[in-house]
């Protein structure tokens, strides 16, 4: 059996019982570390408090191991219990998917123990998840290459009257160019969108695309560590929220649409003052 | 200090480790019963399951209570810790929204505890939850009222390649139209709507309107009980799904938009056969 179990936005008390269980039930543990950060830091004591609570030992799956080791995780499910555990909801991310179809062609049984994710816990900030357009990303601009794909996508939400989710970029285990060139594999530090460099490069988009968008003064939320004991929920214009100091990562913006009365009253709490 | 606790889609297993320490912290619990059907069965031993596993009582506080004693409930949070428990997660409804502004003005802590709720679980089916547009809800057809303003949304998202999700209508306590004539309350018996009614509803609309927003060869996918151990998801066109038994409730329905290979092969699993 392989499980996916989802581990919330937290730490490590926000798995489920029944994510426990299966837990509990495995002979083997695998936590994946690339498509978000572990916010309970599985890159200094997360790991160990991971072990600690589980009582066995976990091993980290980064990006390349789930796509060249696949075969191997899957043919130890085929024999005894396998936990593949992934930060916020098992279906945030794509790679899941791809496991869970190799999985279901080799006949396996999955079960999916689901858990908050981005996509709903944002609801926290008071507007209300129904009145979300499509959800967009927006990636780190380089040099060379900005692209801005998210632009119309933003601009249909609003003039529908809808709030944009924005998640933004994270970039873990990026061989570095340098390396590439060397031909061997360095990896750049984590790099983690901030609200500011979002905000910014909207800004950037819209001075170049003119399609009255959104403006700096258009309303949106910044949050910081989503779910988590010290989240940081502000919201105010683009302006204001780039004299916010968010702290340190995740961060995701929300750009708002038409409100609510009950919308507004939430929003009223985290204004920028 | 008011927490309000997510309590997921499946069942008492479903509560995360940190939403368990806040009820056994807590000296009252409340459960509501209004927003959902609790899937595991709060009307008959669901709520005897919650109270053994948390060891004190829980009280339902449905619709009526939420709203007429609100005062109440808020005034035993300022003097110690109480938890409301929600299913799925806090924010899934508006009304939980109302509770939380009015203890953020009488300056309460309130801290919220997150869960799976359908908005993010639903990418169980495979569609990638970003490629989702505007949420809808599918009200219960009456005689004489046929609101459906779910069409143009329905036909937005699916002009830009995106997916529905469905919400189907839940009408529990609602006062018989007979009862409310002679003054006294007596409730109709609990509705939850089907997988069945929600498409042949969608379809009367198309008739009517005639804007080719969707029509009976249009790909959905039926998904009922989701995160239940006996969830059933399957996938059709629309008359493929009205051949389908959903049985129990809850049932919900995704509209699909464009696909991406990946989603093709995890449909391809749930195609009605």
């Amino acid at each position: 059996m392989l499980y996916i179990v989802g581990l919330g936005l937290g730490d490590e008390k926000d798995i489920t019982l029944r994510g426990l269980e299966a837990v509990q039930s495995s002979s083997k543990l695998y936590v994946e570390a690339y498509t978000s950060l572990l916010s309970f830091g599985l890159s200094s004591d997360g790991l160990s408090r991971l072990e600690k609570l589980y009582g066995k030992p976990v091993t980290v799956a980064d990006r390349e191991m789930v796509e060249e080791r696949a075969d191997e995780i899957l043919s130890e499910a085929s024999e005894s219990n396998v936990s593949f555990l992934v930060v916020g909801d098992p279906f945030g991310a794509t790679t899941h998917t791809d496991l869970v179809v190799r999985a279901k062609q080799l006949g396996l049984e999955v079960k999916v123990i689901h858990n908050a994710s981005v996509m709903n816990a944002i609801g926290v900030c008071g507007l209300q998840l129904y009145r979300y357009g499509e959800t967009v990303s927006i990636p780190f601009f380089t040099e060379t290459w900005r692209p801005d794909s998210f632009y119309e996508k933003i601009k249909r939400n609003r003039e529908l009257g809808l709030h944009t989710l924005c998640l933004l970029d994270i970039r873990v285990k990026e061989p570095s160019l340098e390396s590439l060139c060397r031909g061997r594999k360095c990896y750049e530090p984590p790099k983690y969108m901030t609200v500011h460099i979002a905000i910014n490069q909207l800004l950037e988009v819209e001075a170049l695309r003119k399609g009255s968008a959104y403006c700096e003064k258009s309303k949106c939320v910044g949050i910081a560590r989503l779910g988590n004991e010290d989240q940081l929920i502000a919201s105010g214009s683009m302006t204001d929220l780039l004299n916010v100091d968010f702290g340190a990562p995740l961060h995701c913006l929300v750009i708002v649409g038409e409100t609510h009365p009950v919308e507004e009253e939430m929003l009223e709490f985290y204004k920028v003052k």
